[in-house]
């Protein structure tokens, strides 16, 4: 098993002067300066992480973890728990929006049961890394074990290093999991101290009623629990889900090769947390994908410090939001390589 | 000649019958109502601007007009006029960001020359449709007569239908045209109503005292030719540009045939609110792509009513903010098209 220790200590910040010698690159590009925005912020943040003043992203895959929490035993979900397992045969099967999006994106889609309650079929499409049938119910007793935990993020890592040994250089993760907003939402009050009313919301689809429980779930558990926040192993394993913890797995072990990571929502906002929480320079390689309606994902964004790409008001997670990114990202590039200079298309240039 | 007259009369508002029962059909997908939001609007509207619930865009172009403008010579621009030239040039070449952009998102670039002050050298990618050496000084006389306006609307017409009788089914438009955010500006100004300093900015990158200037010239302009803001004709003949009026008739003949139009920026934006000033059912047919830095443009979509796709901070032109939509509207229709329904892949639906 990947130890969380060794993990941690192979994370390094980028290299600012690579950033800062990507843009002068962009700046003797056929266009005003810093005309492109966000999308030169991009690049230059990509050329760092990668390390490299000429960075190629070929290949790219959507990592989407599923796992089943007990907490759903209370009512805070508007789907039956059976759907995270049904979802994830649905992904199997090439169906769901990840697939198309993924297809869409030209990443592949690499489906992990961290643990449904009821066992899948072998596919040879869904990797088994079960940590157990489920989190018992965090509103009674922790979710899982501290090894638990850790056992959930060296699978998510195990699972990057193997894509990332197989030439993959671009990351998105997804999650699916019936009651994960509660589990995400824990863990986000837990992390930042932020009340846990302005972290909660609606999921799949609850009414104000639903909030209003799901609300007092969160707040019940953490008062039962008190998870310390400067311990983010002890969060996870109080008030996480299996698949939360393996997708902060990943994105250690993506951060550990330098390789960047495209977040979802807030479930993935979540797990990213936790895991700069373990290891402060996991952060530069974080790329926010989208502003999620779910309320929370904002308070998560903005303890990361990321501003997100795209604001389509997208709810679904999956990983859908990290799919629709991958196009911005390929484009930051593609400028960064592909365009004239000033010099080489004789265009005058205003120094502007 | 296409007739302006005919063009406006063949343009007919979409069917919000189709945009409704292609939103039952995404309901039916295995995701929680709504839950990609703004993409399942993108879907049904494109929906019903083609007129049918299962559409397909499969062929993509970019229409990027370049034309020269007169009010140059009032100093309105950081860059010298030459680079209009320049830039069509380096569009032909394949060297510019649009080119880059445009081939990440598999879409044609056709380049247009609707008027440059030195003729550029005959080129096979290049189409000519010149209505005169670039526009006259709007600071001092009319840029251009009505006829002039008109033929430059038929030229982009004609350009539009060439386009899709070889089948395409989406256009992004493009522009460029060293002092067009001036021209822009007065447009937008006489159509709108708005003050002058609200919709007018700093364009490729201009200082305070440039911004001030520009400012200066475009109310003198106005108060000089007073443009009847109930005939675009006369606000594109009196202040307008080749180019915008180009884009205007691409506006036109791609509504008429019920073509989805991606708008880019300030530029086109001005373009297209004089389209829907002489046909009003235009509006259906339109796609904000992006929000532009330049000021102005926010006013343009409020006008417009357009909710953009994308925020990055970009002020190119070019198409560059069309381009980079253009992967969100084939993942909106994918989605639509590929994605299993409850019933078919097995999923329990709460029914939210």
């Amino acid at each position: 098993m990947i130890s969380l220790t060794d993990l941690v200590a192979r994370i390094v910040p980028v290299d600012r002067g690579i950033a800062a010698a990507t843009q002068d690159r962009l700046d003797h590009k056929t266009k005003p300066r810093r005309s492109l925005g966000r999308l030169e912020d991009l690049a230059c943040r990509i050329a760092a992480m990668r390390g490299t003043l000429d960075p190629h992203l070929s290949s790219k895959a959507i990592v989407v973890m599923g796992a089943d929490h007990g907490v759903a035993d209370e009512g805070v979900s508007a789907y039956p728990q059976a759907v995270t397992r049904q979802m994830l045969l649905t992904f199997a099967a090439g169906g769901a929006a990840i697939n198309v999006l993924a297809r869409q994106a030209q990443a592949r889609v690499v489906v992990a049961d961290l643990g449904v309650k009821e066992r899948l079929p072998a596919m040879s499409n869904i990797r088994e890394w079960r940590i157990g049938a489920g989190t018992r119910n965090f509103a009674r007793e922790p979710a899982m074990s501290r090894a638990q935990a850790e056992a959930a993020i060296a699978a998510g890592a195990t699972i990057a290093e193997e894509l990332i040994r197989n030439h993959v250089t671009l990351i998105g993760l997804g999650d699916m999991g019936i009651a994960n907003t509660t589990a995400a939402s824990a863990i986000v009050t837990a992390l930042t101290g932020a009340a846990p009313k302005t972290v909660t919301g609606r999921g799949t689809g609850i009414d104000d009623r639903g909030l209003e429980h799901k609300i007092e779930v969160i707040e019940r558990a953490l008062a039962l629990h008190r998870p310390n926040s400067n311990d983010a192993l002890d969060v996870l394993s109080k008030v996480g889900g299996f698949e939360i913890a393996g997708l902060a797995g990943v994105v250690l072990a993506a951060a550990a090769h330098r390789v960047p990571v495209l977040l979802d929502g807030f479930i993935t906002g979540a797990a990213a947390l936790a895991a700069v929480h373990l290891a402060p320079p996991a952060i530069d390689y974080l790329i926010a994908s989208h502003q999620s309606v779910e309320v929370g994902h904002r308070v998560v964004l903005t303890a990361l410090g990321l501003a997100p790409l795209l604001d389509l008001d997208l709810r679904l997670g999956e990983g859908s939001g990290a799919a629709l990114a991958m196009p911005l990202v390929d484009a930051a590039l593609a400028i960064l390589r592909e365009m004239a200079t000033f010099e080489s298309a004789g265009v005058s240039d205003s120094g502007a």
